[in-house]
């Protein structure tokens, strides 16, 4: 018999002595249910997301004395956790302090080990360097020490022991990415089974949330703990941390799998709550009752994500108020509605910025939203100085200080444009969050910032894009979702969901004659996923033999027979497919690097998953000559 | 004798095509000038900062395409060239295809190998993951590599055999980072050595420019060069990667080393010319003419950083036309003199955008920038619309939809300076731009964005901020060296250089009354390049107890008694020190997410060589305690 809690706290990235305070009242609650063993999440004590705060000596002392603390607490319970492993007489690759992603496991205010191994602590074995994670930037790997040591990875994983209740127990401990080797030269489970045996294996992780990735890890944890016969414990964070660009919530949901790789226990996602579990290892365990976990790739879900990740963003940059531009669309509505769940209408303000162009249609669909919301409301034109900024451009006299020669500029109907947008962002937005005491929102959604259809310090303006990692189809399941789940009546305007979607920067964008965006969604939405989502990213080469193999919806997951309505020749789709990644590699990227934070959802958000240069534009070889065999095809077919 | 052609190509990131046109040019002239082999640098065919483009199995395809070409062209020439190495049957960590930063080695239309490594290329050994280096997100290393075949990495690194003109060489491959081994576990030059006799070494990089590292470079290469006896043939790239946030130029400065470890042959840094030398393998090369390189970390050296960088990246987003606001005040003054010898004067148009806050001296000093400067120039006043914008705000009724009340908001002075900054730039700046056909720069230097000491969405806009790699200090520094060395006449005023720096945002910050930043820079910009760009970072904790120990301006590199001198009291010291501690890690950080590309100078950049998180203010417990002792100690000493 063991009795586990699984300390699925909330990590506060940077803060070691909120995190201690934590980790200390979550022991005292461990004592009081009996427990005999805590575990604590990775990087429990520094946080996981802390970019090159790593580099700072003073923190890392800092981390180094609370995990001190901590350990000073074990007596008559074991103690399990993730901090930073220092080495000071060592050095990493970049000349700076040894560090490590470890696994502490304190018993009796002694730090176990083992004589195979160096430190008093565990190290993680597989580091992650895709996505989001830069493991390997600051921490050094096992198989690198194995190296240095002129060991095989093999010696140094080796299993716990572990006296508890008079019985001795084997602990293979694992830290996060050491569970999912699929793809790795090196399985940590199944060496440290090798060294075993293993009683338990326990896995200390700090996992961002993504679009399904709960169901991935029970698919795969399940099957390994089935094929291993060991039960695990997964402990995971909740809380959000981020690396700048992108703004991860953490959603714990910490997880016990048996030995027949069923679960037994789970902690419920996004609450930081202390879990125990009473695990028999004399028993045959497979009579204990199978929990079902709740699915987690649905609309629900990203709604909860955004909701949690929104609120926690707030707390952490102690932000009480925002200001919102509606336009009587879609993404500023869902925005609207999102931020009035976590603060209230009355720390709402929505402000609704009308120039000429702007419809009696959405002009009313804004001020109904306001009034369904209950939040306050503005109306502040923009006209008076959209037109005085383009007087004052083009009657300035720009004067040759070389010749003495003066002209003048002249500013065009697309110009214009952007003038709008900026004026209603950085002009009147910016100046107005900061007389109520707040910030103003991005509403950008994925599919503008894929390419760049919104306007640097206008509409891409704001302190958070809280749903630029949802692509507009997305957006419009989530503005359904909240009227009829959350609000349970029609917050969002029925008409704004069904209205063309438009920037109404111009007449030729009016929305009561059916004009707007360049984009269809139902198509772009899957081309641009093409592009940035595919783990094998797409060009307009693979775009391009997919459309002349006539695989192209499949490929991309979009309707059957879409592609041909849309495009009546093979110049038409052409056309489209280089307008868009011309922008997509080009001014989306320029316009990208100056965005504002995105809050991922998916499993690749704008910013530090999905790095990228501002080069030039560029077509392979192979899609040219594609091109001209479509084209020969083409007429040779009239 | 060995006659080799260095190829300091400039390499175009994300352009195989055009990178293997250059590459072609340079085999011919290299052919004409009867070499016997030319070498390229790494990754000369793809480039190397591409962000995730290297997930496109397209473009890899393309690299490999154009390198197969590459060695089709090696008929009675060696060629030598980076490129990527790609192993469609093996997988990466992350499960997209393998990927190793390559050298190949093509003679004869054959790519040299050995029996002992599995690829007919040789892979990086040591991969940076530091600064702006990601190489582990995308290579596989060689000792990972060796780590999968059960093989030592000293069985993998063995000398390539080569015949020219009937005499046999051995050849030790090193791809950049391999050269500069220091911290790391492995050396493979000494494992190369140690599998050799080795005749000569090669290493072909692709390595930013940064202020002084080619000093560093010339001491290190030259002491191992010589520690070996063996000569090595250094070959770097020229022109500009970016990695989004970070622009870098590349010098090149390819340079051969005797085995005496003396420079015998360098190539111009900066320029994209084949240079071509003979090694006479049979005498003794001490005879050979030793060649004083250049330093490369004076005002004159960071000076041609700045307009080489700015130059190539006009042209890469084939930018032809800027608009400078210029204040009057040293940065834009900078930035100004810097464009015009890029653009000529005529397409560089310089805007003043007074408010009633700015002084005639500022006024005087931007119109007389601009005539001695020779350019375009504008007055385009702002108080009209600011004052129109505060009054919007003011007088907008706020309603509230539930309680049908109505309030206003009411615009504060401080508010009312970031309207002003913002007015400048995204209402007038953005707009004249566009209309001029060009873009916007941003003037901001590192000690403002270290702190955020500017508006977001205002003074911190532009499409590159080109001297936000550069302290206050270096700003007057270069400003000098422009009138006196480029100029050679007083383009920038000389009072602009000796007036108080002041954002005259209100009429607390009159020049007239010589009242301006709260920046005292002397000590400030010497404080936050501890924060900064120490390699150990120093937090508040290093400077207080620095403080306390009487060594801080010895440690900060600024002069002495100057922090006596500024604050009077421990109290005013601290309050300062926390004041800008907190902005740096706090405000300054979501500024710095949404700033424009900065152009590399110095070893930290901000960017991507300073990755941060938006967490929140931390001190550490020592610092905690030090603060205790200190005014403890004050208050005895009372």
């Amino acid at each position: 018999m063991l009795r586990i809690a699984l300390g699925q706290m909330e990590v506060i990235p940077g803060r070691p002595d909120i995190n201690f305070h934590t980790m200390l009242s979550m022991i005292v609650s461990a004592r009081d249910q009996q427990a005999n063993i805590i575990i604590f999440p990775e990087m429990a004590i520094p946080g996981y997301f802390l970019g090159d705060t790593w580099e700072q000596p003073a923190f890392l002392r800092d981390c180094e004395m609370y995990g001190q603390r901590i350990v000073e607490e074990s007596v008559d319970i074991c103690i399990i956790f993730g901090n930073i492993g220092i080495d000071w007489n060592k050095k990493n690759d970049d000349g700076r302090f040894r560090k490590y992603n470890a696994c502490f496991i304190a018993h009796n205010r002694k730090l176990l080990g083992d004589d195979n191994f160096p430190y008093p602590f565990r190290i993680k074995t597989l580091q992650p360097n895709y996505r989001e994670f830069d493991d390997n930037r600051h921490f050094y790997s096992l198989p690198k020490l194995a190296d240095e040591l002129n060991k095989q990875v093999d010696d140094l994983l080796q299993p716990i022991r572990l006296t508890i209740a008079n019985r001795r127990f084997r602990l293979g401990c694992l830290i996060c990415e050491d569970s999912w080797s699929d793809d790795y030269a090196i399985d940590p489970a199944a060496i440290l089974l090798k060294n075993g045996p293993i009683d338990l294996f326990i896995n200390i992780s700090s996992s961002p949330f993504t679009l399904g990735k709960n169901n991935k890890r029970n698919r795969v944890f399940a099957h390994n703990t089935k094929q291993y016969g060991v039960p695990l414990v997964y402990v995971n964070n909740v809380g959000l941390q981020n690396n700048g660009k992108t703004i991860y919530t953490f959603d714990g949901f910490s997880t016990v799998y048996n030995r027949m790789g069923n679960i037994i226990e789970y902690c419920p996602p996004f609450d930081p709550l202390l879990t125990c579990i009473t695990l028999d290892f004399s028993a045959d365990d497979s009579t204990q009752a199978i929990k079902a976990v709740p699915d987690d790739h649905g609309i629900d879900t990203i709604y909860h994500v955004l909701h949690y990740g929104i609120r926690h963003f707030l707390n952490s940059i102690q932000m009480k108020k925002v200001v919102i531009g509606v336009s009587g669309g879609i993404d500023s509505a869902v925005t609207a509605a999102l931020y009035v769940t976590i603060l209230g209408p009355e720390n709402v303000l929505l402000v609704n910025m009308p120039s000429i162009y702007n419809s009696q249609t959405t002009k009313d669909l804004a001020s109904q939203l306001a009034k369904n919301l209950g939040c306050l409301y503005a109306i502040i034109p923009i006209q008076e100085a959209v037109t005085f900024t383009i007087a004052q451009i083009n009657q300035a006299p720009i004067s040759n200080q070389k010749t003495g020669d003066a002209f003048h500029l002249s500013v065009s109907p697309f110009i214009a444009e952007n003038i709008q947008a900026r004026d209603r962002s950085s002009r009147v937005l910016a100046g107005i969050a900061a007389a109520f005491g707040g910030g103003f929102t991005c509403n950008a959604n994925k599919s503008e910032l894929t390419v760049g259809y919104s306007t640097l310090y206008g509409d891409q303006a704001g302190f958070l894009a809280a749903i630029a990692d949802l692509w507009k189809h997305q957006v419009y399941e989530i503005a359904t979702y909240i009227n009829q789940s959350i609000y349970q009546k029609e917050v969002i305007p029925h008409e704004t969901i069904t209205l063309v979607p438009s920037a109404e920067l111009s007449f030729d964008q009016s929305v009561d004659e059916g004009k707007g965006d360049p984009l269809i969604y139902p198509y772009h939405d899957f081309l641009f996923r093409a592009f940035v989502e595919h783990w094998h990213r797409a060009t307009p080469e693979d775009i391009l033999s997919w459309y002349m193999e006539e695989v192209l919806e499949e490929k991309l997951g979009c309707q059957t027979g879409l592609v041909n309505r849309i495009f009546k020749t093979p110049q038409e789709f052409v056309d489209d497919l280089e307008r868009w990644w011309k922008l997509y590699t080009g001014m989306a990227v320029a316009k990208r690097i100056q965005a504002p934070p995105v809050l991922a959802v998916s499993r690749r958000a704008y910013g530090f998953d999905h790095r990228e240069a501002q080069n030039t534009l560029y077509y392979t070889t192979r899609y040219h000559t594609l091109k001209k065999q479509l084209f020969k095809g083409a007429e040779a077919n009239v």
